[in-house]
């Protein structure tokens, strides 16, 4: 936290929440922000919360809609909402299903107000963007009330990714510990034990920093989801949930490839703009040299296309989704099958 | 064709050909439509093309980007256009990978010019919008050269298919037979005999109307294409090619399921606006009055989701892509398997 | 209806609706208008409508939302669609309250999908643009059902009215007096024999060349209602169903005056854009060479206003409603008081 | 005043005015904000203003388009900068009809430059966005020349309220005394006393730190003006140029009522989306448990709308404007009357 | 006139000129075109005209804004209907220096209302879009009342030409010497006959087929004027009016070059995208094979540019003007000097 | 720098060079910013570069397109790029050509991402803006590894130059003279020795802070370039390259003439809006008094026209490109010739 927001620390977030998270019962309600536009001078952004308490206990924090194009999440939760009854429960659950309503709602990873990408807009500020007021109740209101904090994500509509689950490396080799048995809970077909290169502004990063246990995934992508795909994120959240000791029952354990990406060579990118043909598709074995996916152009027919080839052997573990590519843009990411 | 089409028919179309379709070997060239715009006063939409000839032999036209957003086609007959040689063909083959390019160009649906939906635009115009223009063009002067057209569908980005190769029912029976064969051909995975409903305006139409030979296909969705779609769309192509006699080899033959969509009930709409949860998947076996799909409120948390249910049994041949669905989109459809 | 609509008039319309005209009982369902878009190939246009049917009797076609930012109508039409039952009436009530339901989801005078004026789109084409087939629909499809026809407007976003209720002057005098009488029915506090100028395109027209009874109404402005003015118009719905014959009871009458406006000087439009400041308010007596408005120079201070003065004597009877004025806009309206 | 202020308060403001603020007599001109864009790489935005000076006295600062849709203090300023003689002043009054220019040229609340809110970007930025230097350049250059500021606000397009004045409960008792003397003098239907809850980044706050008179207002709304509410805004103004001992004469009092908005359960806010029906119009008095306002479903009729009730009694002051309303938006405002 | 074109000439055209075209003196009014739009329901495009009349005489129409980006006619006109009056006329001048209004006062070739480009839009309709109104105006209202009609271009923002005079080859040689003769009087430094290869829906083409004397110009380009293109532009307006025998006094001759662009050859249209380096300047004259542009990639650094050469000799007469091309461009035009 | 500049001075900017620089031989590159945005989650910003070195020796760091509309600077430099041979110099020459590559890629002024204008954003900030973090990159990156800098600007789409070099009046003055020398080595037509009277955020200032030797140049405008001003840019970055001692050779020298500004009044500022007409043009010499431009009412015919008079003698050295002009708009600027 640099020196702004050590400044913005001591305004008030202007976000209110409609319930009270110590009442014992189901609640549901909203998040509100007030927000002056154009279109309502005295409007609001209302993010929808549920709070589940049964006296004392652990509490989880269960999260989507981070970006606001990966479903897995807001589908698994929304349900989880509805369904979930305080007898249930041994402490509290506290689920935000489409953590940046705003860009939820538009359908896009980015908020329409400040197209902020909420999940680099930590520490956040209270004086700040819309994004950055959410991120900044996050950081300062909802993280220190939680123990465990599970953050749903998938690859939105611009990557697809092998399902899995993950954690980080991190300085605090016990709150790693139980971070990766978080992960090893989540049960999904694929495990990832990141080394976060750049960390910096990251939802995961402010969850760590207060010492919670914090589990993120990636469970599909293209902008979808499926029955499957909601599957996982359902059996997860509930293991999760088991796991941290606020529901009864046993873990239901599924197999999982425990995959790295150790480091820069894992990551195609693209020096061309065109028609993506991919040459692999997720989940095969690639070795080092292979075409893994060529550009052609979409200007005039018979030139060459460029092709791209893995610099590393492994797993096909994530691609570019749309049709069209751009300059810059990562084409597939090729991990290592670790176990 | 109606009167104002009829008027239209005597007005020369704008667009040139760079090609000669009449030279033997390979030439790679442009459909130039001029366009006179804000930004170009001079401009022009230039849709690529290739033209491969050698000698008298039936002419192949094939197409893709019919829908901008739909990439097996493009991916297919670029790399087609790129290796075909003279040498390898008897007759010709009209290769347009990308029919409507600014729609392609700017990978959405229809074009941003005009937001034309080019199969929809059928008959044309030579004096309409461009996307009119370009429907004249191929109605009055590429239709005319073919014995057989191919024109590759997929979803797109917001509709997923089981692949399949279509034709229609036509009242012309022997007709119809020799589109049936051009389809059995193509050898899809799934294989479709389509009563089109509403064939108004359609590319297909003018076509059939022509006395040739279409074939059409829906190979995948969610605007993007996979190592394997792709690679059914080009054994589709190189099958389609010998079948007509313009490529020398033999049909490579798959199985192919045939299905039918025989009445209204196989389609679901929605009646609300939210978040999609898809309770069955693509290919799976579905029974009449099971929940196909819920749609949840993305406004709240708690509120029962809407439940749609299946009005038939069959197979899940379709369904809304992405996450998020608007009151009246197609949730899914269900088709008869008939073997 | 000319050439051009004639040979559209052959053309099937692809609206559907979900419910049964004949049916006796309450219905609600939609018209459905099939809309191919980027962001939903297999999309529609959803128009919610309302059948209450008691046996054989009157049809009264109840519509509001005909301009999207006009608000009386859509809130009587769906407080009567919610509350009248079928024991209520004698006939056929079929309510559209958002009869350009994309307009009136926009909060906007003109559809977003094609900007078109629902009320100049008339007569319609069937294989036109989405508002000209909204037209077609009702012109082929719902008006030929009808014996009655109410179409409630206000002033939209952009202009403010006395409340009056109007019909207008027709060639077959025998139906003009039909018109007037259910008018004069609808009771509001002022009433308007109009010679419209310009009745092309307009669905009043269409509904009066039809032969129906055709009742149309101004009943405030801004993009707004009131609680007074949607008792307004509940109050004319109510007495116009009992004028019909189709509700019991008896027309509650009010105190209305008739209002002319005989020709273009009734009209005050403005050749500036600017500040708009009215110097005379809604309802208020003005004479001839008065003045009723200035515009102020919105670039600069110290400049002398331009003055729009009346060019007839009268009653105010509507205005420009948005603060900031375009050159060609209608400042006001001067009537002619008839009783 | 935080540290990141502290800082720019260091650096020059770029915004240069082409009159003397020194100099005797009538001046009209510019602020001049250097704005470098794509459409004019050497442009400014450009606020007009009036500097009316004869010899030494106080000096009155009076604004209009604070928020760019509110008319009444506009059309008052602007007729004022164009009527004052300087021999008709004693001392300074410093006009600047529409204080956020880029906002009120586009007829919105916040400024098409950067979506700013001008009345929450206090103290602002001399190396900010354009709102924040408009903001800095009146909190450091306008603010200190003035002993007296009146700041003309109504609801714009989105709010409409009861017209009234108004001053902020303050910690210096002695300057709340003199506000609320020049609220009296002002002499609007209505006054209020606020008690400020987010007093936050105000430009109220901004003159009331600096120990200046400071008045407020709201006088009416919906993005309009009238003849009468315009009246209001002139006697307002001149009657707080009396007061100050600027202008001869002596306040035109009127009859005023004293209202309070205690606390939070004066604000109906809606927690969902639709077309708005108002139960209960301005200025009347309602009662806790009353339903004063309902939201109908705009995607489809027979459902019941939900209602919305006040939480206590008093005067219905304000209300959404708009005929749909969003969730989030403020409703209705019911505030005590005091006297 | 095709079908349609003939179906609409029976409905009236909605536009009203506010002036009367047979009064002596000096008018400045308005063509008022009706216009309801979601910002002013009963608005109206204005199209700013002057006619100065004296007594019995020719008629000459002049126009400038066709396109909406060019100048030296807006300039040189406005200036004229400022300065002209009725004593020095014989006959009758009309004057429209923004014939495309709403593209003009956008700065835009082509209208932001309906992108309607009004040289391309002729016969136009009176029941079709905004510009098409503005063209069957001007040929069914304004073109029969001259006898000479002079329309002045430019390049607009992306064409810059060598300034020119133009008439056409016409089937009617007397018509087509009146033209020549007209265009002689205009006295550009180039002058240039044209076989309109494609004059369809254009205005020359509509004032030719009434039997006008046109004159069409190109006086510059790049969206700007300059003193001396405006120079040109006034002193041939005035040498248009001396010869129709309008203005008494003498035409200003200058010395001419006679242009000609005989085939498509002249034409060096662009199949790339990217950043233009022009290899020779108008005016200059160039060789068969010469490079005269190079397309170098905005995407990377170090690729060989594409060359583009001449396929005639002649005299470089037109290029495209921006820094940046698209595929389908025009580049450059290289004319043939006759004399 | 400020505070705020200070602790972002602390973090690692994300940008990253596809090259190194201590390599010897000619290596073409990007400059890669990783930016996730609504269409590609995983994207980058890529900002060609090309590193010309062999061995020891000075650099010269060579940018052109630091605003996205100017294009001298990057065609020259495209050239250079990709004519540069390693064995042609002595030390190094880093070469970005479309320095903020978004913003040239669109063809505007700003970015598109964040309107960020990169010659007014900096020092920047590794976690700000796009623009920023560009900004940041050079200051903290590049400009450290520089002798000598030089940016090539033009006028852009809304300016008009003549062509010149300039250098900057300077504390230090022993960088002054070295900055000066570099200035009369470019041997543009005309140079200036100019007092930045605002620097702040200028490239320029971070270049000369860090005691660079600093060029920069206006080469024309109006959003082209032509093959004599690309000629100008190209001999001067050539003698630029042979003045530092990086290319053999001797400076090409040209006739330059000195021109300065030295205060306000060489400005003249549009106080209205309209259509602008030069009533000199570039590089005429103009006396004090004289009607330099008239802005003509774009709203109506027949009113006298504003003039705006030069309120000093001298050169006329720039104007306003477009035929409109807004409010606050520069129209021309008055040069000084020293010599």
């Amino acid at each position: 936290m640099n020196a702004i927001a050590q400044a913005a620390a001591t305004v008030a977030n202007p976000i209110t929440c409609t319930l009270d998270f110590e009442q014992d019962g189901v609640q549901h309600g909203f998040l509100k922000l007030p927000y002056s536009r154009d279109d309502s001078a005295w409007g609001a952004v209302m993010i929808p919360l549920t709070v589940v308490r049964n006296g004392n206990g652990p509490t989880a924090l269960l999260t989507g809609g981070n970006h606001g194009d990966e479903y897995e999440g807001p589908v698994a939760l929304s349900k989880l909402a509805q369904q979930l009854q305080a007898g249930q429960v041994s402490g509290r659950v506290i689920i935000v299903p489409f953590m940046n309503t705003p860009a939820f709602q538009a359908g896009t990873r980015t908020s329409p107000i400040d197209r902020g990408n909420l999940n680099r807009s930590f520490p956040g500020r209270p004086d700040g963007s819309v994004t950055e007021k959410i991120a900044d109740y996050f950081r300062r209101t909802l993280l220190p009330l939680a123990d465990i904090v599970l953050d749903i994500h998938s690859g939105g509509r611009t990557l697809d990714f092998l399902p899995f689950a993950a954690c980080h490396v991190l300085p605090d080799k016990a709150q790693q510990a139980r971070c990766e048995a978080g992960m090893q809970a989540f049960a999904a077909p694929y495990s990832m034990r990141m080394l976060e290169l750049d960390a910096q502004a990251m939802y995961d990063t402010a969850a760590e920093e207060q010492g919670k246990v914090f589990i993120t995934t990636e469970l599909g992508g293209g902008g979808t989801s499926t029955a499957k795909s909601v599957a996982l994120a359902e059996r997860g959240v509930r293991n999760v949930l088991i796991h941290a000791g606020i529901l009864a029952g046993e873990v239901e354990q599924g197999e999982t490839t425990l995959l790295d990406m150790p480091d820069g060579d894992c990551f195609i990118a693209s020096e061309h703009d065109g028609l993506l043909e991919m040459c692999r598709d997720l989940g095969e074995t690639v070795r080092q040299g292979e075409v893994i996916a060529r550009i052609h152009d979409i200007r005039r027919t018979g030139s060459a296309p460029v092709e791209y080839r893995a610099r590393r052997s492994g797993l096909l573990a994530a691609r570019h989704f749309p049709g069209l590519v751009q300059c810059g843009d990562t084409l597939a990411v090729i991990a290592d099958v670790l176990a």
